[in-house]
């Protein structure tokens, strides 16, 4: 083992998530969003907290935003805090589903004064982006419909392929779309990027800089999802994940934590395509911390992912290939469950040592107090949430 | 047609459907909540917007209650008001998910003192049901957890029997407990009771006065919930239906939109197992009206259930016996079809007009003015949501 | 009704629907097959079969041939037996599943000496197609895997690629390619074409003349294949549909028979899209009549499928416009509602006897003495099915 | 983790998992089956085989039988047979879907006649096992309808209740009955017995010797099994499993192969509940090897299943009680998830070494020559199947 997972080590020094700001915030279901001591009020507050996961796991340089929810005034500055606090700005995440005008769709509304509005908006979050020096535009849209005949289909692609274009041309040289897909909800009949294949016939429409964003929590039952990303990889339009990890819906809860051999697959399958550590495919999380708490829910997180990208990485790729080709399924098989059973977390834990991190981030961050201290600094103001 | 209409237009005439007061009210999604011009401020409002879903259909003579959400201090004079608007106050509806006390759980809770609180709502949930003369307490959990290990799900089985049969000993002897399942949300690893087989064991384990709820929207992808309801009915368990419609979870869309043969299914299986019209089973609604208006979304609901029970009894039994026996699938389905595509609207119409009601009570709604008087007199105060 | 109905006729006159050949053999489970008097022994006795649906109902101009099943040595003589018959000789599909050395795949195989016999296959069905005068070399692919590792998902895309790129140029100037999608089965891991995106990817990197095929069928549970239709549509890549219905899986009942909305809505989006009576799209039906009788099991198909188009094309497409650029979600749905419930069968029985058709197909297909005297026929030989 | 493998291998020494005879034969699609060499032609030569896995690890001292598949002249000698193989014969399986009388029905068909033949195949099922010894006799109903109407939901399961009331009273009193519930196939729009709840409620109208079979591959997507589990030890009602793995319908899959983490729940709530080395709930494998080669895909599976039970044993469960009843989520998370990482492969090579097994049964049998000597023998005759 030491030595396999020497051979790894070099990569996974490189791996890199990123942080959603909004982790750190409230959330719920629409039955109860409950609040919790320490939750931040403030976006310092919440970059504060997402530079502590990533001061006790090394995995997590930066810190996405939502705007309106992440809006300051002064942008520039915020960036300047996130660098004290050793982490940076990331993808910058457009909301386009909390105005009453968007009641009835966005960049896909009817009225093309609606959709200028949203249009509007994410010229804004690309102000921001040049502000924080963020690369990627990340767009989900809530939009759909709830029942037949309420909207047409079929022209609302068409208005989103218009509006796409239009912030498209707006983007910088460096600067870069995600087109996240949807499976259902908050629109209940259809949405408007139900699946990767929406998302990528708009992608690919716009050009280069135009990709998809692939989130682990939003398919049909029983998608095979490493397909996807394989898929996504060889057309060279896998532009990030939203890591999560689900049950039912969209449950949000820790990647990993549903179904840790689906986790294992889908990186077994970025590595394979080389989306590991290429800068072209964004790791992110998108998460809802609902009942635990919510910095050691990143951390655990952030910890699931690299566990098992050690995993991945660990995969005797000859061996596989020559199994694969004498088409001896049981042996091929075997090999990939035996990357999946090997338990990394032993080496892992001295390499972070090694790297000057906690042996275990999780039993540090509890020590560490800054649970303690947030909860009884953080007193008064308005916890954040989503709807903030 | 008008023969065959008019042997079933006695059975129409005594049809029911019991209306939820927060149909009334605000709902949406953990995105967002859309505000709509006339929702009403009180519990009172609802009732006056309940009583005219019943004027112009003459199919809603009871509202159900949601406790505290429909909190009053003096529940005989609001049984009175709602007696002066032609309504009864229908089930009474615990709600045991938005305290934060409840965070892990109400009747399941580890802690019996958590337990014994959520017990003692249902207490108060039955005080109200002895002034408002209410026979139904219908009991929906939230409870669950969101992660394996979380908690213990057999003890909480447990537990949930121990509370339920303290509530049970509580009730009156014209008072009914039906217990309602969820297949998931808002837990999102576990929900205590998810399935019809669990409502079926806990409620057996009471007595008589126990039943199941059947939530049309609660089920897992693909069941065959006509077959739910066959069996409850010959089990003798099925004490209320909560109409609802689907496409993915439990998005509570008006009954009859997303698959009407599913409904006229179900109502064939009611039919056939003696449960129409039956004192034992309820009917009622249980849906979220996010983006359409809500006094004519409960209209249609209602129209909905009354056109799709005519096409139900107007199934011709005899023959569908017939083609059974001989095995004949195609004329087997065939008669279920044809009642299925049969046009009942234009006898329905005549028939409404024949008992003093409009033949097209969507439009007489609509021409009503009972929508723009409620827009313009509901100024000020705070629209009804779930969260009040 | 009368006159809205003749407003539409003569689009309905136009309607084909092509049938599939093994539709008229035994078909099962892996469980079992049950076999029926009458069924064909032979592809003469399925046209003869197919030719009959076609005569009660004048919808069935074409009969759908499987290779090898429908192999005969002189396809040039079979197109003239079916034009005596009063039917043509249509698509053609491949089978590549059922060869042993097809075991792990096909046009996805690892090895290049079994990706070429399925190429030549393939190259035989050209030929087939050149004698039968047929457009459409539908190609379905059982190719997939059963466990994780088994195959390299990655590596069998660019081989499909490859494959499908070599058939292709072998295409003569009017024919084309359809290339079907399909969640899973036979395979359990994963499937090499298991979505509309694959499928769109892959025919998009051939040309104009390869198209998507899409099985009703064929979708994970809850997909808004509506969605798809009108993606396909405005995309260009619509080919051909496979009609058909499912409760769970790939089901393969009779089209309509487990959610006639579905289907409502599905032709509303091909009406919307320009895609009914267009060359481009080609309607062929793709079912298995495992416990019914064949032949009525395929007039009751092609009849739902023109009794919903009828219902389609009834819908008031202006009104519904209106309803939704007001955003009259209530106003909107109730159009389409309205356009379904009609009760076209009426109409369409008066306008098949002024045609010169059966009012009741069904009927008079089982006063015609057919079934009987196929029974009294069909004895000895082997009755056709899947594997012959 | 010495120390903890110490403490948990005397009840893995304990452990029994019963191999289906059906395992050994060829299997497939209702597309194709594909033979292999050296498959079994005889129910002797079945035996052989799965006393084989049982030699190699220790694990599988029992065969289940299917009736007629495994019809014998005389089942005293085949039990003689086994016997002098080092293994027994065990469940009885009956099997009443593939005479062409059963095609509509068996227990549950319209036709007394009918019922009573099935009947009687169950009473000859009987009397196998008074022949073999074996305690269980396993109902799996292949019963259901294909379309609405087809059958009458209510009556079939009031004939199935008085068909299995006349079984059971034929059941000698070290006999039991275990009836398999299914969500669909091969009917498809209803099964007879679609859910544990119907199971449950038709064994307990019987006595204490009827119980559930829960199938792990019977289930709608996203199904809690593990809820069910426990839900049914709670209930004294869980008489057996059947083990397999799925990823979309009943993928009869090696268990452990497509979710390792869903089958540890499963075992994690067997040892909470009670149901682990427990005489009343039996453990037996029901898969198919399409692809794989059958002998080392039962000896996989048997292996599986220790793993997995080793690590459910490991579960620190004073430490998880602690957790859970301080509500600390993330804590009771973590100990669960550390119980499953556990690599228990070492030790348990090491214990089976110990115990005079192979430390590897996988590669022992690659090295053992069985394969090549049965492929050598095994020639000529009919390989046994499903249908033989």
């Amino acid at each position: 083992m030491s030595d396999r997972f020497d051979a790894i080590a070099p990569e996974l020094a490189k791996q890199a998530i990123e942080l959603p700001s909004w982790a750190f915030g409230n959330s719920g279901t629409r039955f109860k969003v409950f609040g919790t001591p320490g939750t931040p009020r403030t976006v310092e507050e919440k970059i504060a907290d997402a530079a502590t996961v990533h001061r006790f796991t090394g995995l997590a340089p930066a810190v996405a935003l939502h705007i309106p929810w992440d809006h300051v005034d002064d942008f520039a500055a915020l960036r300047g805090y996130a660098a004290e606090h050793g982490v940076q700005l990331g993808t910058v995440n457009s909301n386009t589903f909390q105005d009453d005008i968007y009641k009835f769709g966005s960049l896909t509304h009817s009225d093309p004064s609606v959709r200028q509005k949203a249009i509007d908006h994410h010229f804004r979050c690309i102000d921001v982006m040049d502000a924080t020096g963020s690369r990627d535009l990340k767009i989900w849209l809530a939009d759909g419909t709830n029942y037949p005949g309420q909207g047409d289909i079929r022209s609302r692609q068409d208005w989103l392929h218009e509006s796409l274009s239009t912030i498209y041309e707006r983007l910088g040289d460096d600067q870069r779309m995600v087109l996240e897909y949807k499976f259902f909800e908050p629109a209940f009949y259809h949405t408007d990027v139900p699946d990767w294949g929406t998302s990528y016939a708009q992608v690919s429409a716009l050009g280069d800089k135009a990709k998809v964003c692939l989130d682990t929590g939003h398919h049909a039952p029983g998608t095979n999802i490493e397909f996807i990303v394989a898929q996504l990889l060889r057309l060279g339009k896998l532009g990030s994940f939203d890591f999560n990890s689900r049950f039912y819906a969209d449950d949000d809860l820790i990647v990993g934590a549903a179904d840790p051999f689906q986790l294992f697959r889908i990186l077994m399958e970025v590595v394979r395509g080389g989306g590991f550590n290429n800068p072209d495919v964004a790791f992110m999380l998108d998460q809802c911390h609902n009942v635990e708490d919510k910095i050691p829910g990143q951390i655990r997180s952030v910890l699931n992912v690299q566990e098992m990208t050690a995993r991945a990485l660990l995969l005797d790729r000859d061996a596989l290939n020559a199994a694969q080709s004498e088409h001896d399924v049981l042996g091929a098989n075997g090999i990939v469950m035996d990357a999946f059973y090997t338990d990394v977390r032993a080496p892992l834990a001295d390499w972070r040592e090694s790297r000057g991190l906690p042996a275990d981030p999780m039993a540090a961050y509890a020590a560490s107090g800054y649970q303690r201290s947030i909860e009884n600094e953080r007193v008064g103001g308005t916890q954040a949430g989503w709807g903030a």
